[in-house]
Order: C-alpha cells, then sequence, then structure tokens
C-alpha cells in the first residue's frame, strides 16, 4: 500500500489463463446464477502464451463508484450486472473477515478500481470472459485477503462468466454442475494438475473472422428452449462422457481423451444446428479442419490429434508433445511459413522441421486448399497453471493507472 | 406386343417422379429389408421437369439372364441384389396371376430387358435412385399386369431403394415405418393428392458438385450405430412431426409446414454431425441458403419458404406459387440471368421480374455473395403426379432398345 495522496491505495494484481473445454458448457437452468444444464471438463491453457493480467486495488481516494477499465477502455460497470454480482459477493466475503478481525483495514468499504488487460489480441476470436472474470475475482480475493479457495471462489467467478469458474485452476478442471437451486454446489474442481499430464499441447487454428453470428449467451439458451436433442444430450450423453474423460485424464489416456472431446464438440454443435433458428458456428475452414485431424489420425495408423470448436470457427487441435512433428508439424507444412502466431514457448522442438510430419498424399486435397486459404493465424500453447499472483501492477503505488 | 423375330416382344413403359423428403428417412433397422428407423413423408415433383423414363419388355428372345440398361450403360444387375429382390418379387407376383389364368402369357418365365432414362443429368446432384426404382417397379408391374395397387407394389420399391416407394404415388406421400419384421406393413401412402394442394413449388438450388462425401447408405447406419442423439429423433421427435405435417398438410397450412420440413432438415443434419466420425452434407453455400430463406421470411414478415438438405449440399426451397416473386424472384435476382435452369413450365410468373421480390437491404450481404458464388444452377419445379403410363417406349417392337 501507499498513501501518496492521503489515503493509502491498495493493490493486488494477478494472471489468469484461458481454458478450453473439451466437454462444452452449453445451456443454463438459471439465467441469473449461470447454472449449468450439464457438467463440463477444460484443459486450462499456458499463460505463457495466452493470458489476462488484472489489477484490482482499492482506496478512499478513489470516486465512490468502482470502476474497471479493460484493455484502455473504460468499461460501464453499473449496467453489467454479472460484474456488479461477483464484486458485491466479493464484498460481502472481506466484510466477514473485517467483522471477525477489528483490526484489518475496512476494504470492503472502499471503492475499487480494478484494471485489466489481454495478451491476445480481440481479432483472434477466443472468448476472453473466462480469463477475464477469472482474473477479477483472483485478484479482488487476493486484495480482499479471502481465506476462500479457488473451488470456493469458483461459485463467484461463474456469476460473472459460467466458464470463468474453471480458469481459477490449471491442468484439468471440472465444472459441476450441482443440484442446488442456489447454485451453492455448482462449482469448478481441479480432475488433475497439469503436473500430472504436462505433454498435453493445444494448437488453435485463428479462422479468418467473420462476424461471430449468434453470442454464445443467446445462443446457448435458443438451444435449450427449441433444440428437440438438447435433452438428451444434457440429461444422458454428458454425464456419461464426464465419467469417461476423467478416467482417460487419470489414466492419461490420449486416444480415450481425444475421441471423446471430439464428439462432444460434435454433439454440441448438432444442438446447435438443431435449434430454431439454426445456429451454425462452424463453416468450410472448420470442416476441413475436422477432416484433417481424421486423415492424420488415419496415417498415423492411432489417435494422435483432437479437434474442438467453441461457439466460433477456431479450431482446437489438442495432441500430446512426443507427437507434436506429426500433428503441429503437419499444419505448419500446410499454412506455410506466411501463418504468424508459431514462434513462442512450445515452437523449439518444430522449428528444424522440414517436411510436413504427414505425407499430404494422405489428406484430402481439398483440405490442404481450404486450410491454407482460410487461417490466418495460429496459437501453439499447451496446458498450463491456474492463476498466479504477480507484482506488475496496472496501477500505481499512488492509485494512477499504468499507461502501457 | 409384336413378333418378328419369332416370338412375341411385351413391352410396358412408365414414368416415374423424384420426391424430395419433408420428413427425412435416415437410418435402417433392417439393411436388407430396407425398414427405416422412422417414418418419413415427401413431396412428389412434377415430372414436367424431372422424370424417370422406364420400359420393361420381356421375350424369349432375349438372353437368358435380365438386362438392364440406364442412361444408355448397361447395369450390373447379377451383382445388384437389390434389384435382384425386386425382379424377383414381381415374377412371383406375375407368377400368381399365372397360375390363377392359364390363358395368360407365362411372362414369368421370360428374361427381361429394361430400359431407363433420366431427363436430368446426373450432374444436378438430386438422388436418382428413388426415381429409377419406382420407374422400374412400375414398369415391370404394368408389363405383368398386376392388380396390386401402389401402395403394395410400394414393398417392392423400397427393397430397391428406401425412397422410392415414395415415388410410386403423386402430391404428398408419407411412408409408414411399419412395425412386422418382414418389412409387409413398411409401405408408402398418399396422405394428400397433388391437386389436394397444388400451388406447392420447389426451387432446387444445385451447389457446385463436391465428390459427395458419404453415401448415403453409408452414413445413414453409421449414423444409427455411432449417434447418441439418433434415437431421440426416431424414437420421439419424428412420431410428433409426422403427425403435425399431416395436419398441416390437411390444412394446407404453409407457415406449419415450412417450420417443421426446416427444423426436420436441420435435426437430421444434426444426427449427421453427431455420428462417429462425423458427417457433414452442408457447405457455406448451403448456410447461406438457410440464411437466405430466414432473412426472406423475416422481410416477408410471415413464413413464405422452407428449406430442406438431403445428404448433400444442394438446397430445395418450398413454396406457394402465389409468392412466387417473393421466394423465386428473389433467387433469381441474386444469381442473376446467367444461372441456368430457370425456364420450363413454372418460369411464366417470374418472367416479367425486373427486381427482387424482396429488397437486397433485408438479406445479409455475405448470404449474396455466397449464393451468387456457390449456386450453378437451379431446377424450378412443383408437386406433381405419380408414374403415368406412355407409349414412347424404349424397346423398339421387335426387343431392340431404342437409340436415342
Amino acid at each position: 500500500m501507499a498513501t501518496a495522496s492521503g489515503q493509502p491505495v491498495y493493490r493486488a494484481t494477478t494472471t489468469a489463463p484461458v481454458n478450453i473445454a473439451v466437454i462444452k458448457y452449453w445451456g443454463k437452468r438459471d439465467v441469473t446464477l449461470n447454472l449449468p444444464t450439464n457438467s463440463s471438463l477444460s484443459v486450462t491453457l499456458s499463460q505463457r502464451s495466452l493470458r489476462t493480467l488484472t489489477t484490482a486495488s482499492a482506496s478512499a481516494n478513489y470516486p465512490a463508484e468502482d470502476t474497471l477499465n479493460l484493455n484502455g477502455k473504460p468499461q460501464e460497470i453499473q449496467s453489467s450486472k454479472r460484474t456488479l454480482a461477483c464484486l458485491s459477493n466479493l464484498r460481502a466475503l472481506r466484510k466477514s473477515v473485517e467483522d471477525a478481525d477489528a483490526s484489518l483495514p475496512k476494504l470492503s468499504a472502499l471503492p475499487l478500481r480494478i484494471v485489466s488487460e489481454n495478451n491476445f489480441p480481440t481479432a483472434a476470436g477466443l472468448a476472453s470472459s473466462a480469463a477475464g472474470f477469472a482474473a477479477l475475482v483472483r485478484a479482488v480475493a487476493n486484495l480482499y485477503q479471502l481465506p476462500q479457495s479457488p473451488r470456493e471462489l469458483s461459485r463467484i467467478a461463474r456469476q460473472g462468466s459460467g466458464s470463468a469458474c474453471r480458469s481459477l485452476m490449471g491442468g484439468y478442471v471440472a465444472w459441476r454442475t450441482g443440484e442446488q437451486a442456489d447454485g451453492s454446489d455448482s462449482l469448478a474442481e481441479e480432475v488433475a494438475p497439469a503436473s500430472h499430464w504436462p505433454e498435453m499441447r493445444a494448437l488453435i487454428l485463428v479462422v479468418s473472422a467473420e462476424k461471430k453470428d449468434v453470442p454464445s449467451t443467446e445462443g446457448m439458451q435458443t438451444t435449450v428452449a427449441t433444440s428437440e436433442l438438447f435433452a438428451t444430450r444434457a440429461e444422458s450423453v454428458v454425464p456419461a462422457r464426464m465419467d469417461a474423460i476423467e478416467a482417460a485424464i487419470r489414466d492419461r489416456d490420449f486416444p480415450t481423451f481425444a475421441e471423446i472431446t471430439m464428439r462432444d464438440s460434435n454433439t454440441f454443435h448438432a444442438t446447435c444446428l438443431d435449434s430454431w433458428p439454426p445456429i451454425f458456428y462452424m463453416n468450410d475452414v472448420s470442416r476441413a479442419a475436422v477432416r484433417l485431424v481424421h486423415d492424420i489420425n488415419r496415417a498415423v495408423g492411432r489417435t494422435v490429434c483432437a479437434y474442438t470448436f467453441d461457439a466460433g470457427p477456431n479450431a482446437v487441435i489438442y495432441y500430446e508433445d512426443k507427437d507434436s512433428e506429426l500433428v503441429a508439424g503437419t499444419v505448419k507444412a500446410i499454412l506455410g511459413a506466411s501463418t504468424t502466431g508459431w514462434d513462442g514457448p512450445f515452437y523449439e522442438n518444430l522449428a528444424h522441421l522440414t517436411a510436413p510430419g504427414v505425407s499430404f498424399d494422405s489428406i484430402d486435397s481439398r483440405v490442404l486448399d481450404v486450410l491454407k486459404g482460410g487461417v490466418s493465424r495460429v496459437i501453439l500453447t499447451g496446458v498450463g497453471e491456474g492463476p498466479v499472483t504477480v507484482e506488475d501492477h496496472l496501477v500505481t503505488e499512488t492509485g494512477e493507472m499504468v499507461n502501457n
């Protein structure tokens, strides 16, 4: 804390990761509380590639209303019920702490200044809300020195953005749908830490961005309300897949993990197509990525890679590090050196490659053309850790926003 | 009959129509008998636009083995279990007729020469097997002067190609899944004749043909075996839709007919996507056609058109004649005069149009571009009658194939 203009400025800063679901969250049974119709499971991606950095600060110097600045732009915090719900929950927990120990500063009564930055461009088409709300909750919880575990905090992050609850932990993270009407048991929990299966890699193919057709919040409720296939997925298909993929993760059984991941992506998009009016997130480039993955697996003779698609056309391809040449090496050869995004912490065992890991003879020639024409950049990353407390604050000791 | 080379040549010739399902047939519960997992319903299309013409002839002059010539090419009839099953069934019925009346010629003992021609190019990407097997069964039944009704003959045509059973009748035709293991009650029946609702039109957008990815016979069994959503469609979704669309047809209620048609197409393709490995028949051009239909309906303020997609990317757009300008007129303005296929019997009330029926301002601009680039030809047609006996035989009086 600092006291430059009379009153102390309290600060805490954290990073938070992006996560990509392998069992998809699609459908809310309670829209206000963000309670899902089914459990989901994701892989937390390395913050060496993608992360949100957020500083939460509190000071009596600040204007009376809480403020949030995201990527240099002030946000309309008062109109965001989701943000207000998170902050209100966190303040209540701080109040309990203060009530139990009168020696503590009354931070719960102070205005907040929250500043957040993503290190990836919006144009990448990645859902940033998960990392953003996870970072916000983690940063304020740190500022307030809350004793709650990540699992307990996930109840709060979930109200900001459903999938945000899974970004409070690293590795392989389940979000249990829960049974209580108040959402008290709808929580994230670590199925396995990143260290259990650190070889998992993720190659994101960023598909040239059309305007997103239907925002996911709206789309998922259209599906819940209209798809006659949806209930089967939520009630019967997903519970079986959750059990199976958790076992596959425990056993580090990539082929099983991969098949469940691909099938659940397909089932999720099938329920979108079955919605009324229908929702399409995958396009011809996405379909080409699906073919590519099947063609690579067929050519290699075992399942070395898996695709998954969120509410957009980008493909995320999971594989194990030992198969980098076969998978990422083949994609790199298809897309050519001009595609951006190959450099970075996971590039080293690809840099020397001069030929595709899998011969182009094994791949549908239309697939090669469509991918080359439709993928503008890649992000090469892997499984990673949860939020990390850091000292590179985005608010100065005197409470000013840092200009980066 | 004629007797030029000693023995008589018996002939009968028929046309048969194409049909396009609005409740889709997808999945067999018995592969040999072509018994479906669910009932289906189709609109028989006018033979003024699309038809198969088939002559069945029998003569002791012919070589001992039955022969089939399709579009000028001899077919390997002995390796086609489906064709053999149809002919064997028809012969057995003829034998019964002969056994009951000794004065009749013993046609069941004579070799068959069957010659068939489609009036539409294979490149149109239309499933020709339905019209083909319907024409084959109808022609041989006529040659044999069988007393069986079209409904009874549908049991035989179904064994050639499932959807062929629906091409034995005109108008609006249901194929009842049936309950018997031997398929005896898996029959087509007329829900309403074409004259009940003659205003129905169909505009087929022929999408530049890629190679078809998965043949439908193989694809549907992949879906049955692997899609976890499939049973819900077959057991619960389709039965309710069959009841609802039959009522809509009885009431000539186009908006209800249209919504069910679109939703069932979407559900069918959703189960394809949910198959393992996934099956994609629709592409970005198909998706653009979906958008176009929704945009036209929204702009007009009522449901004036409906899309449906079979096992391929072609869109079939249903509408009523009174809305031709709004629907076909808009498509024509988008595709431009260079697109082939507009001429023909249903063109007259479009010929004078100089502007789209619906302003391009109401249509997503990407949709306009994708359709213009992706649709190579159209077929403008409407609901029509069932098979018609004709005299333009494809076999001469002396048993020779006619060279067209």
